[in-house]
């Protein structure tokens, strides 16, 4: 199989490394297309795919050009969720008819607005449960976790991601698990980066456990509103979020890191993407506007010199 | 008279500056009660009065030692919000009696709370319009204003402050307008610190207006529901809080100078206070109570390190 990695973060070079490392040297032909700085990195030594159980060098292709998709039947489509438009945009040209593209993306609607620039492809949702990050140019590590759940329009490419040793789940209801990672995303995103503190000390704060509340409840009354069906409903919502701070007390979140480190964040996908569904759907949600207005300062605040009055 | 300024920081010194200053030398006989590098200062130099019309060396008494409020008729209590019942309690055993306390502070219950501490006393409340700073030790800077509002209990003291050139009003609803004052107070101080941005910019953000909007509907529903009632209603309050970045456009909250500073806040009596009002009114309150979490958690970071994950 000819696969593309379009947008390859530390999501993508995880799972293009997998696929194309694959099992007992049968991978696939994979293409990361990367910013440039990781492209020299995996074109002169190979993708370092580091895991709790391996630490190898993967030969791929990697390519800063969009228009490497061509020829893929698989795109595992991980741009950040505001450059989605833009991407998609850029690899249309290229793209082979029939492929399929997956989107490995936080935020709960990449999928469709894909499908809006792309009418003529196969686009499919996935939810992503993995913790990676880029250590280093070209040397993804990977911390835990790593299992797709995929649309039913995706199952074909089931059995080869599998095959590389990716747990997938074929679910009729991708659009509510991906709002169930949004509502977790929701409640400790934000947060996390005004207040510039792991997820363990922050919900020991005087009022944060109200505050997490509050955002829960908005967002569980906007995807009701949207005919949305989060598994496992309210219950397991706060208890999935209680389990956050308990399994990961040091985490600082993405949202928080990219503050630090003075990049955009993806809040418009998150709490921005809460306000916004609820203002059309009629639905107040006024601590994730709050919240998102908050870190649409700070964002924009960039490097900035602090002044004091 | 004899005078007593208990927690003399730039409010306190303004005032009781003018007082021992008068008017053609007929000054009162004041004490200022301060921190000791004030003190110092003062003891040695005089207050420097510094305004718009006049720098003047004011000559007046200053100590660290809240005895020093023994023999005052008048008390003027600027301490800040969270130290009224400490401060109360200090100077409680030093009183005169009959001695009249006037609270020049933030916040809607100074006086209710001084009261509590000195059930015997005459506590009178004020509200406080002016901006002034402590430039240096023994060193106070007016910015503008410097209008006081007063109960009518307090009407006895109302000519010699007249006197001393200070605008007074005698009023029986201080409680509205010390109620309208911690309005625009919620509407700026926590969204300036959490930010770091000066009003001006601020209010351009995506969505502040929305925001600020909601604090002050939550307010105004809270002070409803408390039986008071603010001068001008709701239109005269959106009015003022739009005056507010209009008009001093590079201002920076007060809560924001005191997070930069790495010092404590008054947030527990703007926003925080709203925030337990309304829990115990049955008012909700999530966008004050949410602003309150976050800067309680950035205050207590202190002059810690920022760590990045």
């Amino acid at each position: 199989m000819k696969v593309a990695v379009m947008g390859a973060g530390a999501v993508g070079c995880y799972y293009g490394g997998l696929l194309a490392r694959a099992v007992r040297g049968a991978g696939h032909d994979v293409t990361l297309i990367a910013r440039p700085a990781h492209v020299e990195a995996i074109q002169r030594t190979g993708l370092r795919l580091e895991t709790q159980g391996f630490d190898e060098r993967v030969r791929l292709h990697a390519s800063s050009d969009p228009a490497a998709v061509a020829g893929a039947d698989l795109v595992l489509f991980s741009v950040k969720s505001g450059a989605t438009e833009q991407a998609g945009a850029q690899i249309k040209p290229h793209l082979k008819p029939g492929a399929l593209l997956l989107c490995l993306q936080n935020g709960v609607d990449n999928a469709e607005r894909l499908r809006a620039v792309l009418p003529k492809h196969n686009v499919a949702a996935a939810v992503v449960y993995v913790a990676t990050e880029m250590a280093g140019p070209g040397h993804v590590k990977h911390h835990g976790r790593g299992e797709l759940v995929i649309e039913p329009s995706a199952a074909a490419v089931a059995p080869a991601l599998i095959a590389a040793g990716i747990a997938v789940e074929v679910n009729d209801n991708v659009r509510g698990a991906l709002w169930a990672k949004l509502i977790l995303n929701c409640a400790y995103n934000a947060l996390s980066a005004i207040t510039r503190r792991p997820y363990g000390v922050m919900v020991q704060g005087a009022g944060v456990q109200d505050v997490m509340a509050d955002l829960v409840a908005e967002c569980l009354a906007v995807a009701s509103a949207d005919g949305v069906v989060i598994p496992g409903g309210k219950a397991a919502t706060e208890a999935a979020v209680r389990r956050i701070a308990e399994t990961m007390p040091g985490q600082y979140s993405s949202t928080a890191q990219d503050l630090m480190r003075g990049k955009l964040s993806e809040i418009d996908h998150l709490n921005g993407y809460v306000a916004r569904r609820g203002a059309a759907l009629g639905v107040p949600t006024p601590v994730n506007r709050a919240l998102w207005t908050l870190v649409k300062l700070l964002e924009n605040q960039g490097q900035e010199t602090q002044v004091t009055a």
